[in-house]
């Protein structure tokens, strides 16, 4: 890292001063994912991140899918995807390997991480204190074992927290018979904020954030209200993959947490720029 | 279940009185493996054992390893297994898989069944909150990474029970540069009972218990003084795979766990009968 | 206490599992008198029930009278009973003799016999911690010093269990002068019961229950819904003197006590089974 | 009583302070007997003695005998005597009156007249909680069921003062088996106030305190060092039944009681005066 | 001091007990001023009736101003007043030495005053944990920086109390931007004691209380409904600068204080008397 | 304040992790003096940083002097300063003067300035809860009114502290009777810092910290061990009003304090950077 002035680091600091302040014993609520986790410089400077805002006393819960290392493992076993309306489904093998690949290995390496960074941290699923209730989701076709949720215990993560924990989630559960599910990570993160009264839902992922044009950066959102969001998907400015995302924002701000904001986890520290300076990173809704 | 006359049900709950109370607080180990964990009626009795174990106010903690699950995945994926002295060698690869087995499939599974029968359980490994650490075994031979144990942080799991769940726990560690490690079950169970101070540790096996005569399982011995197992281990008693599964009861009573007992994990309730009644249904050290 | 199988032991202790689930940290005020009181083996039963009930963290609070003591005291002092409509008048002289037994006799017998079975116990009476108000019974004739409950302060009750003691209330009290008063020991039970809002209120008693035909121990009627009371007294099939006790249970069902159950004393473990199986062993009000 | 002059009142109240802050949170051990025992007014003024020091931060343990009553109850139910070296011999039906008056009558009866003068008492004997352990007295000769305190657990003491309560401790025990023990209440009190560490122990008695000569009142001797007991013995100052109360006083302040007092309880407040002002109303040991 | 006979001072005591009993874990708000503050004898006797009261379990909040050393300050540094309609105009020159003396030295004079008649003491003024909200007071003419209360924070009030320290409050408080203003003490304390709930506002004069003919002592008003002030001030009895005084007691008990009582400073332990007697010592308001 | 790119933001606030990591709930006592004091910009920079302190979990406690402010008023007043062998004399009035300058000008003004950045702050000097134990300070010479301090009671610190407030302690003093002294405010700071058991003690000048050369701020020496202090008063490199601030270092460092730090107070921020960085801004010594 390059030298930099005194001063410049104590105006840093101190313009820091007022977001530690607002944040202060809130909650946090971080959706993992995409290029952030992927490359190892980034997820470091995640890391680094999360233990950070913990430090100065904010109390950050971490939610993680994993969907490439799950890709992979599905193709070492030489169990084949079938797709439905494209979207895969997820027969009861699938699921069971979901669960290995985000609760044994995502999520356990990320708690290292995190703990490599010196923070203390509590790797945990969504059966884990019963704290995801899940049935199967009804959608217009069937997608096998992909979980709805019904409801949200938030024991285990704020005794974790209270612990002085970092908790670490991966979006898998099970109902009462222990048929493992899959769950969407941005709908898991979206309801664990909500339950936990959360200050800032953080989805992180791959794009500069809600742009009016897609093909140009510059065209960047930097605030949606929430109630503008079906117009705007009207005018198909939210369009695709970023229609559930959005929808995920829009119903953790429908549920109470007070903002949900889109980021760029491409840019390496943008949680900490997110959440300690006046400058955003991507797209706010609230 | 057969209908069971109400003076008999008070006189087996009255009898239990004692060791409910004697017990009380306490923590008590169980290193769970074997048949046990394989046939479905054994793994439910053990699973309500926990649980009823728990609810009179005993403080169970469940340590499990994974055997047979993690040579069905590698052989899936695979992935050859090097022996070096009749010793599997566990590389990076192997490592990799183990964790993702037993702390994401077995532990899950684990405490899920728990909460079907109605307790509430968290699903931790070596590396949440940095419970266990590891640096590599030094045997005669390389053995790659398998890990030898050089501290035990009993927070995470004290901070468990203290928020009323029954921890879990998978052996799998890792060391401060993120690499993972295999741990010997026995041998994990035994050093988290001993920084517990657990009032007993439990040994889940596929056999009656210690044997005069390994073929007849009439010559039981029910209990050894730990200061005699050297003479045991000299005269052929305790020979082969019971070696180090005893020095694991020996060490966990060195270190001031009051008795180990190697049950016979065949018997259903085999626990709750040791625990709660005046018949060993194995060999007690202490 | 002939030999039990080892299985069947299990399958006993492991049924009562949902009912100590059902029961923990919750209230259960017994109501102890007549055979059970007065046999030597069943005194020792129930005391050890309700030591094994505290132990699974059921909070019992025994609630005891003492008829027969009271009655040979006041023959060994001389005192003579005048009878008012078939009712003992308790003049000054009888108040304080029955205060005498109750409290510094029978109380005191049952905490030393309950630390006996391995609880810790405080014996008090309606006066400490002016636990119960009273006055004058108004009843169509003068009673006397029989008093009528005005009101229970739990503070000394929730104390002694919060302490880890069983609380054993003598029915005794004293009014703002000073002035003992005799007090029903079901009505007190009741009156207790409800204002700890107590999940069950048993009332010990030497029949097998509600009787359809009172000479037929096999017209036990094992269920009564409250509301149905007064049809059943109409029909005659509550009669005598379980008029008054039977209007305990409804009083204490309709202040918020869950069920209560007249259950057969002369039956060793009675509580026991009540409380931990799913058989009734006498009639239950809710 | 006489109207007081508002100026003296004042000085009277100010003049407490340094004792009442001296005793702050402090344990005073009253052993309450003799005449302000049996004298209505005299007790009057001992129990709103007592409140009026819990009230200003000290905790007061109660402590009683209740010879005239037992007595009293004894002759009714035609209970002899017999006599054993001048000292009352107790059969196992002596016992058991004792325990029924003194833990029945006089105790709970105090209890009230506590509350009468605004107090929260609690009524408990040797018994509750297991707080005085006992054993048979080895004396010279047999004294039948006269109990040797081997062990005093404070726990329901501590627990009735930390809850709000004046405990009231009546000096009858019982030992494992459940047999009824009479112990000296001079002898518990020295006890149960080392054992809580009390800053002054409280004979009340029916005499000026120790005399120098017995006939003069005006020869009281108003301090003594319990290193020069042994001497006042052979001196014949203390002599007949003074030595084993004074002998109570050693064995207080030899195990721990900051100063123990022998105060003349035929003078109204003896004890807000002893406790509150700079002058003694007896004879000080420490 | 003269000699006071023991049964008189054990009557003293014993009469204060209901006061005691009544005050127990109250708020007693003080506000300190005139004679009382002027003769080191009387202030003594205030220092000592504090720390008693608070001895006793009364939480007492001591609340003054300091007016005339103030007045002897600005002349020290030949500051001039400049007065306005009668009242003294607080320019920001003057505003800074209205702290300085009152914040800086009566303030922490008192402290010293109270620990040195061994209370612990605090003394804080509004400013401390922003306790004190205040704006430019809006009267008919520009008084300069004359505070009115817009808010009181009662947690520096109430941590002080919680860890045993008595609160002395100088009243005077600063704005968001750090402007210091004076605030009038009487309303402060009138403030003071609705914020916190007290039991009592205690207002020290140098007057016997609201007298029918002011120039007659022996037509004192021992009690007045606040709901006949209007009344009284239309009948001239309230006249002068009682008006404001008196419409503190009222604003106090309108906004939840039990009672506000003026009493005379000018007699030792006023306070005392006021308190812990049935003797008013001047005009009680509720 | 310039624009700072968002990357070089991340990465400030990132490498100061491990130092807010290394003080979290550490006590770091700041003597606040010189031109940090007097120049309103450095004082903004000061109060502001110390706001940003306690949010991240670091536990500040400002220790304050006020010599200008000091010689200010007394010269308004007229005052006439004494001296005697080149240090002021302390007479009774100057004493007065310097506890109401201090206590009540300068310490309630940085109370407002802490809680204008966003604190919340509690002003007290050395009376406080008798804090600072102090007798007069024998020196060669009489100095008048100028206080040693004999004892330091940290109840009211902590307790601030613990109910999360930023304690400002003027270092003014009163003996057991009342009377007032000066204390030297880099002796009551070295003294209170040891008392608590500080992390650090940061004593802020107007140097650039101690010179090899005092004519040559290059010569700057970072650290020095307190062993080598007499070696460098021997050679003159330690002079001067140097000598008794080191020693102040000196014996903070003797008393427990783990390290203590002469820093530049004309460098804004420099508080932070002296925390937060690597790079040092004066002379260190432990």
């Amino acid at each position: 890292m390059e030298k930099v002035d005194n001063l410049i680091k104590a105006q840093v600091l101190n313009q820091a001063l007022p977001y530690i302040q607002k944040y202060h014993d809130k909650v946090v609520v971080v959706k993992y994912g995409g290029n952030a986790m992927t490359s190892p410089e980034l997820k470091d400077a995640v890391m680094s991140d999360i233990v950070l805002l913990g430090l100065v006393g904010i109390k950050v819960v971490l939610v993680h899918g994993g969907g490439p290392e799950i890709s992979e493992m599905l193709g070492k076993l030489g169990i084949e995807s079938r797709f439905v309306g494209g979207l895969r489904y997820t027969d009861a093998e699938t699921a069971e390997v979901v669960r290995m690949v985000l609760a044994g290995k995502v999520n356990k390496s990320l708690v290292s991480s995190l703990q490599h960074h010196g923070g203390k941290s509590l790797g945990l699923c969504g059966s884990d204190g019963e704290m995801i209730k899940v049935k199967k989701l009804e959608a217009g076709e069937d997608l096998g074992f992909v979980g709805e949720i019904t409801g949200v215990d938030i024991k285990p993560i704020t005794d974790a927290l209270k612990c002085g924990f970092i908790p670490v989630i991966a979006t898998v559960a099970t109902d009462s018979e222990g048929q493992v599910y899959n769950i969407n990570a941005d709908t898991a993160a979206a309801r664990i904020a909500a339950a936990l009264g959360a200050e800032n839902l953080i989805l992180m992922t791959d794009i500069k954030g809600l742009l009016r044009d897609k093909n140009d950066e510059s065209t960047l959102i930097p605030h949606v209200n929430v109630s503008d969001v079906p117009f705007l998907i009207k005018q198909g400015i939210i369009s695709g993959g970023m229609i559930p995302k959005i929808e995920c924002c829009v119903e953790a701000v429908r549920r109470g947490v007070s903002k949900t904001c889109i980021i760029d986890g491409r840019i390496p520290h943008s949680i900490l720029i997110e959440i300690l300076s006046n400058e955003g990173v991507g797209t706010l809704f609230n």
